[in-house]
């Protein structure tokens, strides 16, 4: 069992109407999904062909943000707010979606951005399951 | 003239359409909201009757991490992306809008949910009229 | 193997001399100790006894963003700076440090807090490991 | 008076013995540095010249990590913990000394780093100055 699972777990209150399942997977994929887009934006920086990857580099960055925001939001069940948590999972999707179609362009190239658009994708899909599932 | 404004004049290259007044005050919003919400969380835990600031808490977190990442979003402009400025922008709407709403139950009662509140409706106004200028 | 392992199986250019066990243990514990410090403090908040947990709260709030940094500066590998690094790690074992010792004064009381002083202390080992290695 | 110097007036607690003017501008230049420093990273990537700033990129992004992890904790008081707060006081000094150095290496070529270096160095002092007053 992960933390963020034995969290759940010995969470003092109900969590309402959540999918418990499709939560510990979308919180472990943002943590996830944020440290390999800061480390592909860092293996970018370390590519001789750099100049061709500011914007690969960029995107990594922003979505590094994202996901660690969304993966605190989620980390909460105080005084739930499902407009907040949706609208921060929905700017997750955009932010994984937008970062993934980048790195898939140099993913020939570059295997660090497989990995990263790979870690995207898991993360866009399990922030849309997420979202599906608050209803 | 503000560190931020600075770096925007010294970008060395294009920024493109954006209204750089809207983008500055908006970057600058987005810092000082996220700071006035993590001092109110903090502040909360400080009053007698936490009890019944809780949610106040909870929604300060939120919105302190959702405008830290909008900021941060906004302050980057290689291979500029609206999909995904915008994206981050509606989060930190909904966001700032939340905490409004909650300080605002407890402005009365507590100065610093007062000064929150405020900082968050200037964000989200902020925000909103960012949105506007990207069109 | 973990997306943070083959992050750094596919860096573009060297690590230097860096221990990458340690490296890659400190970044999963970094990111894992992060999220149980932020979904700890959130579930003392849903505590009857709330009022007598406050200083766990920030302290677990404090602790969770130390470690958030700190794993992003391990995640970064280009113009390595020896120095930065081992100061990002000092402050994740203190802050490591001041939870677990926190946590643990009401982990009879509070299961999260003993799973969350047991991420804590995971993670300080990790750090002090890492900062071993490095020398 | 800005959010920051309002948030501790209206504080519900005594804020001990710390020097409030040295802990308001520290709290500025953290947040100040930590936008800075991500704009600057960023405008580094816009520089035909990127290759040669790829060191520079790692560092202003390193410490905008570091600045605004620093930042949040002095802005929380509740608990207090001075070994904590001493600990990102001196994991910050560490990463905008090194930032400053390596900005400067760049600021007759890019006027951007000449303004990330002077907002580093600025930090740097009001850290260090915190940290005396903290005794």
């Amino acid at each position: 069992m992960t933390h963020a699972e034995e969290m759940l777990r010995t969470y003092p209150a109900g969590l309402g109407d959540v999918d418990r399942a499709a939560l510990v997977r979308c919180i472990g994929e943002c943590l996830d999904c944020s440290q390999t887009c800061t480390a592909c934006a860092d293996a970018c920086l370390s590519e001789a062909g750099v100049l061709g990857l500011v914007k690969c580099v960029r995107t990594c960055l922003d979505c590094a943000d994202i996901c660690d925001a969304t993966g605190r939001v989620l980390s909460r069940h105080t005084g739930y707010d499902a407009n907040l948590t949706r609208a921060a999972l929905h700017a997750c999707v955009t932010a994984c979606r937008s970062c993934a179609d980048e790195c898939e362009r140099h993913a020939q190239m570059h295997e660090h951005c497989l990995v990263c658009a790979q870690a995207c994708r898991r993360c866009e899909q399990a922030c849309q399951e997420l979202i599906s599932s608050l209803g």
